[in-house]
């Protein structure tokens, strides 16, 4: 299946997101300029994965856009403030092949806005009415931002296990997953297996999402990504690729190096080298589509439906996606 | 009245306020040592003038502490975290005489702390179940990040007007005032115009406090305050006392050549100079004066009360402060 065919039963709800967005942009053309053109420079033309999410989780059950709507905008949101501020502390300079709010408008401004992407998220979530829900959503920004205090405090150290690492990407990528996917099926007034099994389609999918990210950081295409392979090692984070190359060789390893700050940009390049010609990212798919087919699985506990079949569809998407 | 009769008919919820803060660095003791560490250092032995806002407004009503107290946790919560962003923003080295979380852990960290922070705000607040607390939560810290970020844009500009700055002020500081008030009313179950009072002194409450700040930026002693004076104008931000001197004078002004960054300190000095050997503190503080006078003035439409005793000697209180 294509992605539009997966997104195809919530389309009329995609978008009405991305109407939100707009009138979140134009809201503040003529009040606040400079907010306008940060906010259009994030907002628009953005990918719809976590939305869709939450619109298909509800979609399972009953499709009540009237809640479903601000929940699937409040996950959009809050997945590009903690984009912004990730970019704003890595002092990135490209994401999706723009470049970012850091380097447009300065590092407190990046800071600044985040902030307040996280309020409109959070005003979203309220919108909902549902205490549940918003209670999720703050258990969530709370999950990211600790995940990602946890990345920063081992940041340039070789020390770290497979455990290590899928907690901290189940913190930062499948935290917002499981919400969009949990918000969905408590929106759409799913009984209890069905939110579990939608909470845990939602873990699984973003483990695997987040290993392909971490594979594309080696192997991908620039110009499809937007941004320059190896900026994991870079940035000093070991991600599944880098973890299998130190268990491999663990003395005189270029990782080493880099995190040394030692010949940096030609030990960036042997690192990608030597994962390239060995069987470690055909490893890393193999881990990535393992989670895949468990998100699949936790689906069995849902009605059959179209929606439900795109859940499954998306799951064998995300592995294969190239960008 | 001194502060402690000021808050003594909720000590008992101060108390509890400050346990939840304990919880809250306690719990991190065993399973992240750093964020412990973060947390500790910025939550134990702060001001409480917020939660006591929370406390007092729901008192004049119905003191139902177990909706009160998350909240009233929760205000505290959410101005810490804008502090912790603020001074990651600034680069700030101290405040309130030690030094910042940015200085001490870098400013990264200070944002990821600060994003924590705010979700933890979040859960608190949905702690209450009620969405309007929730939705006034999210606006406030809407209100506050744009403030922010309004701020930033205008940061070493002359051109600005007292309209703007109250506006800057309302938004930085009297929203969150607002929000503790409001909030407290809304959980103390208050009638329409108790709500509205209790709104309209807060507001009131934090214009005349931010003045105060402002001129204790000019007049305070750096050991009291824990931060040296003169910070606003060397951080390129116009409060009251520095728009009244560039009103009286508005060519060859020592502010000008601060935010031109020429003779930076000796600027400085002349400038609080200036200030200080004019009327300038008085008019300000009969400013604040006028704001504290409103503010207990909206009180008039609540019931006669301890609480509402203590709610008007707050707003005396901070007019006279000197830290």
């Amino acid at each position: 299946m294509q992605l539009s065919e997966i997104y195809e039963p919530v389309k009329d709800g995609l978008v009405q997101v991305e109407e939100q967005f707009n009138l979140l942009v134009e809201g503040k053309r003529d009040t606040f300029p400079e907010l306008h053109q940060m906010l259009r420079h994030v907002l628009v033309g953005g990918k719809v994965v976590r939305p869709a999410l939450t619109l298909l989780a509800g979609r399972c059950y009953h499709y009540d856009l009237s809640r479903l709507l601000p929940m699937a905008t409040a996950s959009e949101l809050l997945h590009i403030a903690t984009l912004v501020h990730d970019d704003a502390i890595d002092e990135a300079d490209t994401r999706r092949g723009r470049a970012t709010v850091n380097k447009l408008w300065g590092t407190d401004k990046a800071v600044l806005l985040g902030d307040y992407l996280f309020a409109r998220a959070g005003e979203f979530a309220a919108a909902t009415e549902n205490i549940a829900v918003v209670r999720l959503f703050s258990r969530t920004l709370q999950i990211i931002s600790s995940g990602e205090l946890k990345q920063a405090s081992s940041a340039f150290s070789l020390k770290q296990s497979f455990d290590q690492y899928l907690e901290r990407i189940a913190g930062k990528t499948a935290s917002l997953m499981v919400m969009a996917t949990e918000s969905g099926a408590i929106l759409g007034q799913a009984p209890p297996q069905g939110v579990q099994g939608l909470r845990d389609y939602g873990y699984n999918l973003g483990l695997a999402f987040q290993i392909v990210d971490d594979i594309l950081d080696f192997v991908g295409d620039e110009r499809e990504l937007g941004k320059p392979v190896g900026s994991d090692l870079a940035q000093g984070t070991i991600t599944l690729p880098s973890l299998l190359l130190l268990e491999r060789q663990p003395r005189d390893n270029p990782i080493e190096k880099i995190f040394r700050n030692q010949d940096k940009q030609e030990n960036i390049r042997l690192a990608l080298d030597m994962v390239r010609n060995s069987s470690i990212i055909e490893e890393c798919y193999s881990m990535a589509a393992d989670y895949s087919v468990r998100a699949a699985g936790h689906l069995k506990q849902l009605p059959e439906s179209q929606a439900r079949r795109c859940l499954r569809a998306l799951a064998d998407y995300i592995v294969k996606r190239n960008k």
